[in-house]
């Protein structure tokens, strides 16, 4: 059998990727793709605690190295129990946030450095990548609005961290698919949601991914 | 102002490291030595949380991955806001269990590799290691005796993990000391306490660290 393809959607607070990741699924469901749709942090009973841990609390409650560890000890608990078996078994995986998230969160913009959390991630998970990664994009002021709206959203710390953070979240996912064009594709996230979807399927399709 | 010295003390479960930590501080003290008594995982807040996702639930709760991610996370926190800041100031650091238990129980007796461990060590500590390891070496029977005489220790996960897991943990210790003599010295904790004590702060004068 072959294996499924893993495509991430990444973005700021409030991009609109879990309700566009839940679309996505359907969309593929429909042309008789089998589909596990996951996020991190989360996806398996541990990663979800650890979930916790990361998404409460103080905005300067862990040092960035240890917020980045804490990601991935969720991510390899994710990847171990769900993502890889769910690969194996010619499933696509669509998860909302994965290693980018990480990069941009944690290195960029908290500070840890790209190439930090980069060799952590290949100590840690080898030359596990997305196929494709799904960038959506929108000015932070409407993504932290609409975050905001969710009231008790599990989000909440990240929200917290205020404007200037998230411009320079913003700006610190664009450069990385700049740099990456052949995995990562950038979706204006301002449009209305019927066209945000319609973008993310033509990706999907025009990187030939859309056959399974 | 000179650096201090950082010493971790490491072994099995009810290898008497936590008293044995006490004492050897207390001798230090008792030098003009100022001291730091501290212990992984653990020894700050957010490192506390973390040892409670580590030392509760059941044996095959984490993927041993994750399992040496959360240690790791923990030991970022500790670190970073307490070992590296006391070192700094001059103070020694005493420290019950570090990255030797990494490597003994994730590396060795879980199964990821010490080489997996020692790479992610690297990844996110860069060269930081203790200038003396002290491995307090008991037979697991005794050890384990000890350790569940202690009602609601926080070890209890550890210690469900059954003979065979601490009978090759003991072996583990053992060849990590024997491959790093100049860092690590082995410490026969089958002795009276008063003994064992007096073997420690005798491998530490041995060494040149008496002194502060």
């Amino acid at each position: 059998m072959a294996r499924g393809r893993f495509i991430t959607l990444e973005g700021g607070e409030g991009a609109g990727k879990s309700t566009q990741a839940a679309r996505l699924a359907a969309a593929l469901d429909a042309r008789g793709i089998e589909v596990l749709l996951t996020r991190e942090p989360g996806g398996t009973p541990g990663a979800e605690a650890v979930r916790g841990l990361l998404v409460e609390g103080a905005a300067d409650r862990w040092v960035p190295l240890a917020e980045t560890l804490l990601h991935m000890a969720a991510r390899a608990e994710h990847v171990t129990r769900r993502v890889l078996p769910a690969l194996a078994a010619g499933s696509w995986v669509i998860c909302d946030r994965f290693v980018d998230s990480t990069i941009a969160y944690q290195g960029v913009v908290q500070g840890l450095g790209v190439a930090a959390v980069r060799s952590l991630h290949r100590a840690a998970f080898g030359s596990l990548m997305p196929d494709l990664t799904l960038v959506i994009d929108v000015d932070p002021a409407v993504g932290l609005g609409r975050a905001q709206a969710r009231s008790g959203d599990a989000g909440a710390r990240y929200e917290r961290m205020g404007q200037a953070f998230h411009t320079r979240l913003r700006a610190a996912f664009l450069d990385l698919a700049r740099a990456e064009p052949a995995r990562m594709v950038v979706i204006d996230g301002g449009q209305a949601p019927d066209a945000v979807a319609a973008d993310l399927l033509a990706a999907i399709d025009g990187r030939g991914h859309g056959q399974g």
